[in-house]
């Protein structure tokens, strides 16, 4: 056979050179190829991309190295009477764009959308929901599930994934809605970011702690191995329709529950959002949150709405986790072992409690904390009647959790302690003698016989 | 209990007004928080991030619009005698920063990698890996793994889960690496995408196919319910390995499966590349793409090189895939059904080589090829010793598959078509009759008794 001569194959595109060349890349017709960086100007007809390839070309061969930024973009949105048929908002509320929405409006073709909800959920509120679809005149599926902490698991997921493929929807326009806690927006987030790479999805929180906290960032996951959320991803849902309405139907230990993670906000970085707490925190669990009639006091509303603020200003900025120091991991260093060994004692944001009390028995210890403001949270946390001390979370249970934490994280704990009220830094240089000391007066003053003066002061004896 | 005055509640975070306030993100001392825009002026201690937060609150409550990027970046580098224990690259190839590389060289802690490994490239370099890693004093643990598109599942990504999960490794410095063909670095991608929601991979791929297709991408993913990739991630590796020596042991038939994928972007965008094919593509199946010596000829660099930079330019813009228009898709359309039809009949590339065939029919059914160019294409396929008909490919396969692709994706079957040598377009408007035509002439001219003027010429009869 003939071959080409080296010289002529070298013309072709391989090149000695060992230098960086730095390429955009524009499309024309459909077809992307790469201009090098400097002489890159734009035509008409010529659609640039962000993303670059830089290529190092070396005899041995070449390296490209892609970069390419990818725009996630979700909606927070704060709904009312969401179950109401004359609401667009489960339908439609994702969609930002005006144009996409008059397609929608013209398309002869049923509207379709597969509903995850949990089981507890389901009887509450599957008639509404069912109301709602059938009034839209949507062709819909909805799927029960007894979503726990116990069984959140992959398995979970293949059964909504078989449950979906068998329903068939569209993987761009076709949102797969989950409506319930926490545990059932991971499950079903997990399961809709796996389907077709990813395929849309909305979350309808119906707890007060998945209002503020599971529907606000991107992460889903189920846990393994024992381990709280350790598989799973960072795709956003394309919308979190938030309404508050289905917290008046969650038992009071559930509204104390979404109240711990709140108040993890409000100790890391908004000292308006912790006296609120102080003040109202009955008051919000007396009334779950509800607007009652001609209510004059939009308490619930300020809450969650500075809740809501300070963690997506958290999450934002760091959606991928790329840094590992977080203030949201307050109150999240021990409590996810704790959470685990006692399943189904704790509520996720009982264990988070106890575990953010004895962080703030740590800042004390540092100094980062007067005994006032220890004080303070402490009453503050008995009174949204939240447990902050277990005999489970022993200080060798402590010791584990910080260690592995510490394996886990770049050879850093990444403490996040609060140094005041609403303000926080974080710390990698708690030695052992301070965590022993603190364990110990956290133990004394919040144990099994606790020293009477903070609880007395806060009306619990 | 008191209640706060509704205007001081107002003061604290609500508003009555309904526009949209547009927020930067901005970070003191590890505290991030929302800064308007228009005054946003950076001062030194600040970080300022590229997310962003849109507000628009009402009485009715409030939408948060979360606008934040994430950079993927990747590396795909050409190494040569990658297992060669004097060579850095398989244990810190994929680390760009220099500082992060000094750490890792001063830290004493042996370096620990998990590996996962196909079963077939185990039995052939399970000891050069065994001796690099122990050479290099690396704390290893290798799987080997029976990979194959029949149990290419969620199954496998689980028992990987399990296995690195007892070993142990760092989430964001400990990368997994997969070693295998396609379907190895497509089920290990996926599990790692999982693990801890994303811990970073490397590809080292063995095939031909694998070296030039999976690699190159963000994809990874499983079958399920008997389709093709069905649930996966975009995730990218950290780096793909490519090290042309471990094609020498792969079997004719396997070289010929991966220059259906060269081909693939020869006809698409890469004439020259398509000539190099043509002249050169027998010499690449004898040779096996190895330099063998003194050789004179970097038809395989060449062939290589132009493969992924053409690759690259189409997947580097498109990463997520928010365009479903994709000329990688030429042969894609038609293959999954086929493929998973026969399975394992057909390899990928030879089910995609069935597709590309059927569809140069179709443009040329279409006036978009001429005779002669249609005659060049299925010439260079049978030097490439893949097959170009396939009995189990019925016209009512091909209007199902198309039929399905329409649903998929968007309401549009965007067809890419070859216009002519190395240029293409994708169509949405080949109508049935056309579809039956060309499938006619496919079937007389390459079926089962096939024209004897286009393999006489290539000299196949």
């Amino acid at each position: 056979m003939s071959i080409t001569p080296v010289r002529e194959l070298h013309d072709l595109s391989l090149s000695k050179e060992s230098k960086t060349i730095k390429y955009n890349l524009v499309q024309v017709k459909g077809t992307w190829t790469r201009k090098k960086r400097k002489t890159q100007r734009q035509t008409k007809n010529e659609r640039v991309s962000t993303a670059e390839i830089h290529e190092c070309s070396r005899e041995r061969g070449t390296t490209w190295t892609v970069v390419s930024p990818i725009v996630f973009t979700y909606q927070v949105m704060q709904i009312q009477k969401l179950l109401d048929p004359s609401n667009d908002a489960l339908l439609t509320g994702h969609i930002r764009d005006p144009r996409q929405l008059e397609l929608l409006r013209c398309n002869p073709r049923p509207i379709k959308r597969f509903v995850v909800m949990d089981e507890t959920v389901f009887k509450l509120y599957g008639c509404q929901v069912t109301d709602y679809f059938e009034n839209r005149g949507v062709l819909y599926r909805i799927l029960p599930l007894a979503t726990t902490e116990e069984n959140k698991s992959m398995e979970k997921v293949m059964t909504i994934l078989g449950e979906v493929h068998k329903f068939g929807i569209d993987r761009r326009t076709e949102p797969i809605i989950a409506i319930g806690g926490g545990v059932c927006l991971d499950i079903v987030g997990l399961a809709a970011s796996l389907y077709r790479r990813r395929t849309p999805y909305i979350r309808v929180p119906t707890t007060l702690l998945s209002y503020i906290d599971a529907s606000v960032g991107a992460k889903a996951g189920v846990n393994f191995a024992n381990c709280k959320n350790k598989l799973g991803t960072y795709i956003p849902p394309v919308a979190a329709l938030l309404d508050r309405s289905f917290i008046q139907t969650l038992p009071r230990r559930h509204i104390s529950n979404g109240l711990a993670e709140m108040l993890k906000m409000a100790l890391m970085k908004h000292r308006g959002l912790f006296e609120l707490l102080e003040q109202h925190g009955q008051y919000l669990l007396d009334s779950k949150f509800q607007s009652n009639g001609v209510d004059l006091t939009p308490v619930a509303a300020v809450a969650t709405k500075a809740a809501i603020e300070s963690m997506l200003e958290e999450l934002a900025p760091n959606l991928w986790e790329d840094s590992l120091d977080r203030l949201v991991d307050f109150g999240h260093l021990i409590s996810p072992e704790l959470e685990m060994k006692v399943l189904p004692v704790l509520l996720h944001g009982e264990a988070v409690n106890i575990d953010m009390a004895f962080m703030v028995y740590v800042a004390r210890e540092r100094g980062l904390l007067s005994e006032g403001e220890k004080l303070r949270i402490v009453r503050c946390m008995l009174a949204l009647e939240l447990p902050v001390w277990h005999g489970d979370c022993t200080l060798a249970l402590v010791q584990r959790a910080l260690a592995d934490r510490l394996k886990h994280s770049g050879g850093l704990v990444r403490m996040p302690l609060p140094t005041g009220l609403g303000c926080a830094e974080i710390f990698n240089d708690t030695d052992d003698g301070t965590l022993c000391q603190a364990y110990e007066k956290w133990c004394n003053e919040l144990g099994p016989e606790p020293s009477l003066s903070i609880l007395m002061s806060s009306g619990h004896v």
